[in-house]
């Protein structure tokens, strides 16, 4: 089974006829909001270009390669029509749905192909090999840096994108060793699901989650929303089986091993150059029967931070410490207003906080725990409320919570929905030390506020501590601008710009988990080092000598 | 300040006129029970070669290098004594002691160089690359696997061994963010010592911790006694600075990144042939000012692993949980019993045991916690009481992990007594997950068992379960047998292979912590697979292209 991608909005995010969860007349409120920060008013942009109406090129692959890619795929496998095309021609990265919703698809893969195992897989690179074509691995298409972005290496002559998504089922489950074999098409519910039938979770939330393939986690470096608790993808990979134009490039099931570098490692953060994965052992966990989420609220960003660190160090057992800037604060607030209700109790305890001191600049700290037992969630809570109390939070109880759970893969929608308004939407994030922590957080906030203001006239930016570590944490922004219609993609590539720059001169990397794609690729080596990038380079040559493998990425 | 040597054993463990902590009797029981089991009576072998008597080849570094060399290092950096060659021509493994105590030094190194910085390393690399010689990076030189073994490349025409020891400092502590950075070749007590000054630790503590350094943790991929707790080397590395001879490898010092594969990762394990680690920023922890161990009798091998993995799927904060099987819980209490005494405690309490159940083939269990709060450390304990006595454990108190913790870096002391009477010690070790522990366990211990009939006609093999995780744990292989002095290493040869082959064979790595070095090369290319294989050649290739750097080992 493949994704049914016409089902999906293709220039933006998610399902079709679903959006966020905000009631039409929050989202008045929002744009009513927004309008004078941007010194304008916010109206209905201009219609997004229909599907039909892209001119796409012709396919650049000759009939002598489909056919053997038909043999190896399928006829149902091999596609190369309008809407597969064009569903694979780009990712979900602001710049991504700008050129898409003005029908800007210059360079559509010329085919997309489903390969439904390894053997197809690998019959699929020696096509490309002998045809001299690209192959981008495309699992949900979700890269917010450019990750799927069909580009051609040195005399190529075309595009594949091979899309993983048929390979989607969960091979086996060792539920004594709590580890989960799966193969890397399988999307985040489909997985969930799946471990569920056995009692197990691997608790992998990106923001993606919905949409996102167990291979393009791996590939990317994913983290999820719950990370905290159960650690990144880095760190739920046993094993791993990558089909590179030289032969199955695979890890052994072990716990740890010293034989030499870990391979895992290298194929973590790879984003599809080294060949396509194909496989995946991870570590699962007995599925949380229990989970709660809690709201407080701290009078600045460095208590709060405190407090973020605090219970990192002690290695508190929760799943997530998400803790808003002030601005972030605020927006969360307004979105959480609801003009319709006459009795807003979110309204009312805000202005019952700031007579406590609660005021201007204060910051919203969602701390969540599950656990397959109620008595660890309480301890895990417990430890995270006597934390924030002795840094001065008040605590505001289970609500914010719920609705942060209840909204937390919905807010891409709300991206769709401001890009109809162009208003453009954007984040970025980055890792530091917790003793840079807070001087980071500050100069790439006021380093996107000059950008904005230099790029767009007006704008917003905000952050939140998304993940926390025994030595520091991920610094996640958002920013808001007016969107220069005529300019789009050149305004945001200059706010981008402005903004990594100042990322990697508060000595962040330029990714905590969004990865390199295209639009980091120009800091890489300067984060890798010369030594890193050649060591780097000659790893991939070695298992892609023609330079197959999604050209363009990350290196 | 570099380590002195003279004051080291050269042809066996530590330092001159330490030796194992069992008194003369016990050491006699040891002898006298041995004896039948290897059916001979157990006498002192010929005396090892005095350091004296050995014949060494004539320094293959000609003037021009070694006045470079001096320019680079000092005149006191640069060593060609017999005394200093010696002894950075070999590791601690039992064949290095087989050949070292019949002063078989084939290929010591032409000279020793102590560097005293990261420039004057990168002034050897130079002077290495123009006059075709090896460079061995040297710290303690207790690999157990021959990774400090001096071995000429294609073309090469002598072996700098590259003593780290000189660049010993603790540079920098970030108090807030829990980080330390110290040069790589700071020994272990040093740097605890140096941690201590600030409230803090590495927790850190593999059996050599007293003799090895930083830089060998990090280029053997080490693992400490209390690794379930603090993590392996891999888990405490935030940065490292590596002197390739194309120029310095680094990493970010970040808490996590997403940019591109992890170059860390590279480093970990690469055993010194990329380069020379020079420097490494470490997670570090509290100083913990509790601590308990605990002994525990189970009444078989599969229900204490039961217990441990409980304890490991349930993340309980404990530091070691180090499980022996029956006969090496067998070998311990013999070991522990004292002939001198008129009334011994522990038979006593082992006869009551056997009365309550705990007879033939019982395994104990050593559980250990440290924190910076008693409360932690009862917490924990009272974790691995409750799923103890679950699987039928008898707690036997505190008097078994004392004495652990007393000798726990004196075993290796144990090794050369024994080799004084033509009896060898020798241990491996693996990693496998849980559902294949136990069939491991046995089939490897069957193999040695077989190995050391086959080869040396007699041999008692046992096992511990030393580090558990969720998905599995590491088994290490303890075997004792009677030395062939007419053929020791050529022995030795043949039972590794033998036990090596059915490591593989049970499916796990042939490393969990030792490493590769030249002693498991062999089995290297099936476990990586040959993708794997070429892509790390090809990473060495680039940092290392005259392949200078420590050939022969790993690949």
């Amino acid at each position: 089974m493949t994704v049914a991608r016409d089902r999906l909005r293709w220039n933006g995010w998610g399902r079709l006829g679903e959006s966020v969860a905000f009631s039409p007349a929050r989202r008045a409120a929002l744009l009513a909001a927004l309008g004078p920060m941007f010194g304008r008013e916010l109206r209905p942009a201009v219609e997004p270009v229909d599907l039909e109406e892209i001119e796409l090129p012709a396919t650049r692959i000759g009939p002598d390669a489909l056919r053997r890619l038909r043999a190896a795929c399928g006829d149902d496998g091999v596609r190369t029509g309008r809407l597969e095309r064009i569903t694979h021609a780009a990712g979900k990265s602001l710049p991504d749905l700008l050129r898409l919703r003005r029908g800007d698809v210059a360079s559509p893969p010329d085919a997309v192909v489903y390969p439904p195992d390894e053997g197809a897989v690998a019959a699929v690179l020696r096509v490309a090999a002998d045809a001299q074509l690209a192959v981008v691995p495309f699992g949900g298409g979700t890269s917010v840096v450019g990750g799927v972005e069909p580009r051609l290496g040195d005399g190529q002559r075309g595009v594949i994108a091979l899309d993983t998504t048929r390979m989607d089922a969960l091979l086996r489950v060792d539920e004594r060793s709590l580890t989960a074999t799966a193969q890397a098409g399988i999307l985040g519910p489909q997985l969930e699901d799946a471990l569920a039938a056995h009692g197990l979770t691997l608790g992998h939330y990106p923001q993606s989650f919905e949409h996102s393939t167990l291979g393009g986690w791996v590939a990317a470096r994913s983290t999820g929303q719950f990370s905290s608790g159960y650690g990144g993808i880095d760190e739920l990979l046993v094993a791993v089986r990558v089909v590179t134009p030289e032969g199955v490039l695979r890890t052994l099931e072990v716990p740890r091993s010293a034989a030499g570098p870990d391979l895992n490692a290298l194929v973590l953060g790879s984003e599809g150059t080294l060949g396509v994965i194909v496989e995946a052992t991870l570590r699962v966990r007995p599925r949380p029967a229990h989970h709660e989420e809690r709201g407080f609220l701290f009078r600045s960003f460095a208590e709060g931070v405190a407090a973020v660190r605090e219970a990192s160090v002690a290695e508190l057992p929760v799943a997530m410490l998400r803790l808003s800037d002030g601005p972030e604060t605020a927006l969360f607030e307004m979105l959480r207003r609801d003009p319709e209700r006459t009795l807003d109790v979110a309204t009312l305890g805000l202005t019952l906080a700031a007579r406590l001191g609660y005021g201007e600049g204060h910051c919203a700290l969602i701390a969540a725990a599950e656990a397959p037992e109620a008595r660890e969630v309480r301890r895990a809570m417990a430890g995270v409320r006597a934390l924030a109390r002795r840094h001065g939070a008040l605590s505001v109880g289970r609500s914010p919570g719920r609705s942060w759970r209840r909204e937390r893969f919905r807010t891409p929608y709300l991206r769709d929905w401001l890009l109809d308004h162009d208003v453009a939407v954007d984040t970025l994030e980055t890792a530091v030390p917790w003793s840079r922590l807070e001087t980071a957080h500050d100069g790439i906030v006021r380093a996107l506020g000059a950008a904005l203001e230099r790029h767009a006239g007006a704008g917003v930016a905000m952050a939140h501590l998304s993940h926390s570590y025994v030595d520091g944490g991920c610094l996640y922004f958002t920013f808001l601008y007016p969107v220069d219609p005529s300019h789009a993609v050149k305004q945001w590539t200059a706010i981008k710009r402005d903004a990594t720059d100042a990322v990697v001169a508060e000595g962040g990397t330029v990714s905590h988990h969004h990865g390199v794609g295209v639009d980091h690729a120009r800091w890489i080596a300067a984060e890798k080092g010369a030594v890193g990038i050649a060591a780097l380079r000659a790893a991939k040559q070695a298992v892609d000598p023609q330079g197959l493998m999604n050209p363009g990425k990350l290196l």
